[in-house]
């Protein structure tokens, strides 16, 4: 059995999360019992959900626990299979954590998936293919519901979930609007996925300063608005929505050191009519199988070209994680583990 | 023609509503034309949106012009009829305005409506059983939509909108709870109004004090809210809410004086998958008829006993107006003026 670096969550954060909240082991993957498969991870996603996972505090799910393997989406290649449904060779999609490899059950339904990596290169299975392309895909369709010639803008436009959803507005008819962080991301925004604009929120100071640049990039104002990060941009958007406009609220990545991130203008909730709708994609299974059939064609067609920052080698995860959660990554960020 | 005292809107307030905001003048009232009654009011409804109306500030509505009789719903009674859809002695609801008597043109239709008073006393067609009511029950049906055995909120459980609010719930099977300030409104609303609990806001410094009460009285959590209110009392019920759960915003009365009063915790939307859906009901006229017949058996028949503050005569009207800004009417405000 191969020795398999490992990272465990060591301690809780005291508000920012450190290098020092992870611990890398080394330990030898267990021999496999029937129906069981090992996989060799080549990709480890981060993605924000980890960092309120780190919390002890009330979160959508349970806390990640201390001393065990920190969770996270892989893909990789089933290399030992005592399993009828995996033959070694096979690409699959999982949840196999920060190791390199994982020994998982093949009789629970939806822990690993086989994937074709014919078109879609397999590092976009854990992106515009995977869990952030459907939260996509679930934000857009299911609480925004988007209209042709509506504006719909979106929060790290050039991350997983944003380039995804911009791509999924456009092809609806929509003005899709980016904001992002720094001339390269937003030039990347408009040039490379297709956004109709993009503006660079690190050029504002305050939330009434973005807002106008906002008015400027939403001549007509915004019907919908995919929310990554909250704060200082969610508030500058909220003052630029259109009567009944819609906000899918998917990430608060100001909000998760701890520190409160009011939002600065309710009563434009009533004022305009909003619906604004937190959601999570995994309680959501009815849509996955729609949603990656869409997301696939429109990467395996080109008409989607997700960016991928990519870190080498498992002892890189904590310090990628970290810059992610800062916005030090450009798109989907991942580290690769063979 | 008889004379006709009128509060005009005279100047926008700067910051907090006052007095000196309105004037007061007596005209007489013109000839009827062709189409047109005159209807002298009973009651004058008083109510938050008005306060909106005041500022020039883009609100929901048009602002009420400067120099013109002050928007109001108001219940009366016909005293001369050039219309052959109305005639002398028929009691009518209209928006009337601030004003002893009012000219309508009967050909647009919704601007008066004849009202049967056998069962239900006029004054309550400005509230349980009209825009108060169906506010309720809109907030409630469509957006709340509350199942038997879930827990409902509402803040100014006394007033107009929470009183018919939480009526409603208990018919549904719900746990109607109410937040209401002072001792003597709470126990009006579980002893008169028959909700199974209250909390005095006004017992509590701050959200997270009040939100210990709520846990008490919420056993189960919240399932449904509906805020009149918004500020300290939104952020208490928002840390009580339960997966899933819906809030109505009706109102923002901590607000409308221009003071910004933020959301202290938005990321409990995504943290709890919350819906908050702003809504006004005047824009909702199909359910008009149902809420209307609804709310009209459950005042006809005692279910629901509507509590009023009634100020005497026009000339109370701001100062009435401007208590119930600050919630020292009790139950719905109205102002009688014949």
């Amino acid at each position: 059995m191969p020795a398999n670096k490992q990272f465990l969550l060591d301690s809780r954060p005291k508000g920012e999360a450190s290098a020092s909240n992870f611990r890398m082991v080394t330990s030898e993957t267990p021999p496999l019992k029937d129906g069981e498969v090992l996989v060799r991870h080549h990709y480890l996603s981060l993605d924000p959900y980890m960092r309120g996972r780190m919390d002890e505090a009330r979160s959508y799910a349970t806390p990640q626990p201390l001393g065990e393997v920190m969770i996270g989406g892989t893909v990789g290649e089933v290399v030992e299979s005592r399993s009828p449904k995996f033959r070694a060779g096979d690409k699959v999609v999982g949840m196999g954590g920060w190791q390199e490899y994982s020994v998982v059950a093949t009789d629970q339904p939806g822990t690993l998936r086989k994937v074709d990596t014919t078109h879609v290169p397999i590092s976009h299975y854990l992106g515009a293919v995977g869990m952030p392309g459907v939260t996509a895909w679930y934000g857009l369709m299911k609480i925004i519901e988007p209209k042709a010639g509506q504006t719909i803008a979106v929060s790290a436009a050039s991350g997983a979930v944003g380039s995804a959803l911009g791509t999924l507005a456009k092809t609806h008819g929509c003005r899709a609007v980016g904001i992002a962080g720094g001339p390269e991301k937003c030039r990347y925004v408009t040039e490379e996925l297709g956004f109709d604009a993009c503006v660079d929120y690190k050029q504002h100071g305050d939330a009434l300063s973005l807002s106008k640049a906002l008015k400027e990039a939403c001549p007509n104002g915004i019907d919908g608005y995919f929310e990554n990060v909250g704060g200082m941009v969610m508030d500058a958007v909220m003052l630029r929505m259109n009567d009944f406009g819609r906000m899918a609220v998917c990430g608060m990545i100001a909000g998760y050191d701890g520190k409160p991130v009011p939002m600065s203008y309710p009563q434009v909730i009533l004022r305009s009519r909003l619906k604004v709708q937190g959601f999570i994609v995994s309680e959501h299974p009815e849509v996955w199988q729609q949603a990656l059939l869409e997301l696939g064609a429109l990467v395996g067609t080109g008409k989607l070209r997700p960016r991928e920052s990519v870190a080498q080698g498992l002892e890189s995860a904590p310090e990628a994680f970290l810059g992610m959660l800062k916005g030090r990554n450009f798109g989907k960020q991942l580290v690769k583990l063979a």
